[in-house]
């Protein structure tokens, strides 16, 4: 199936654009969890599979954070193939890895998130230049989500400077982008952060029909109301992803696994103004 | 040992400064090796470990590019450890993980690459912003080199255009690392590509401290003359990568070992204009 469909379908589905983002910390997992698991790895697959227990009806994509894995090591990687594994198949799969790289490390980075991980997309950090998307764009059932206008303040840095007589590098990126997609078979998504409401206008508008995956609702404070507004002419879907809001809902309570569900729920519900734009009455 | 006393020790011990990437595919490493070892991992660690024997003395450092070894899945991951392990104590150890992401993730990274991996320094991509870095900068041990300059083409689309009335987004990037560096407690170095020696001067101008790691020459094409030139007024210490030319030197040679180590001795020799700038007569 294509990504396009895939992701479609998983939004119909759902009647979600949530996606669960999947950073375990072993230091934040609930201590009832703690108590019956000693192995960090084991803790933290365990976590990790009823956490998309809990979602599942609420989400239509999962993403993983490369980093929380690789934090753990070669056991950390293992957890990462077996979480990934129990995602159900109709969701969509993310593998945020925000890599970047000439061209035969690319090709590595395609084989390790889509290939033999078997994630339906990978985050891309487009640096070093458009050349280092390539390997990753020869697979229709593939996409790749291009960092463009992050959420976090550091974003002012460089992303939201003037580029080239564009108001932003941002909006410079998303042009290249919307450019390079007809040469691609994979599908080229952005990422755009919920708290830059203000500057996503000329990005959306330089790329209008790619799929977005906006972090920055939850815990750093994007609003959904804004989102509506900036996206109300976009074309491509937009995906809303939550980690720590959601999957550290539940504190040190018993009752964890409900908590979590019911955060990811509201979550879910409180974007249905959005939603109700992208799936059938 | 803070880094800067371990790379000069590194340096001035091996009357080097290469260092050698290991990028190790599996479909490139010698026949004679894969008649006598069936298992994919066990494989790339013994051609690693032997790369390492055969170069030792010819360089100050080594990179291992996490790419290579994630697309081994976990067993990669593993392989990866087992090769840092095997790398003499006293050469400088790069994980070339070109990571950039926010805060809390960052954070893992750094437990990652630096704490658990064990290496001294990690590469990293900055376009999410400054604040990037910092759970990198905490120890005088450790050190970062941050893309600035890239040896590929697509350096052209963003690195090397006009940025804040800088000739280049790159020389703009390093002097706000030069700024950072005095809030540091790690070393902030640089990546510039050998390649890119036009580009160079205003980036060295901006940042003359910085140490530097040059990948490009060999393969990629880089002059070490050019170089030599550009890099004169310079006070960091420069250390010039390379990985196919010297790991795959051997082709398909059951003399294989013999030739990789006559790549970087050759490499280390052709550097020597430079190197001598920097070792006692």
């Amino acid at each position: 199936m294509n990504f396009n469909e895939k992701l479609e379908r998983a939004v119909e589905t759902s009647r979600s654009l949530l996606c669960v983002g999947l950073d375990p910390d072993p230091s934040m997992i609930p201590g009832q969890l703690k108590r019956e698991i000693n192995n960090e790895v084991k803790l933290v697959v365990d976590f990790c599979i009823r956490v998309i227990e809990a979602t599942k009806t609420a989400a239509c994509a999962y993403k993983a954070n490369t980093a929380f894995f690789e934090a753990m090591g070669s056991n950390g990687w293992e957890a990462l193939e077996q979480i990934i594994d129990a995602i159900p198949s109709g969701k969509v799969v993310i593998a945020d890895a925000k890599r970047g790289d000439i061209g035969n490390t690319a090709a590595r980075y395609n084989e390790a998130f889509l290939n033999r991980l078997g994630a339906d997309a990978v985050t891309l950090n487009p640096l070093m230049g458009l050349e280092t998307l390539d390997p990753f764009l020869s697979s229709e059932e593939k996409a790749v989500f291009v960092l463009v206008m992050t959420s976090n303040r550091g974003a002012a840095d460089f992303l939201q400077r003037r580029f080239q007589g564009r108001m932003s590098l941002g909006e410079y990126i998303a042009e290249e982008l919307n450019k390079k997609q007809s040469q691609s078979q994979a599908r080229i998504g952005m990422v755009v952060g919920a708290t830059q409401a203000g500057w996503m206008e000329p990005v959306l508008k330089a790329n209008p029909e790619a799929h977005l995956l906006i972090p920055g609702v939850g815990k750093q404070g994007g609003s959904v109301d804004e989102m509506a507004a900036v996206l109300r002419y976009h074309k491509g879907l937009p995906i809303f992803n939550s980690s720590r809001s959601i999957i550290y809902a539940g504190g040190d309570d018993d009752e964890w696994e409900l908590k979590v569900g019911e955060a990811a729920s509201a979550l879910k519900q409180s974007l249905e103004p959005i939603t109700k734009r992208y799936v059938s009455k």
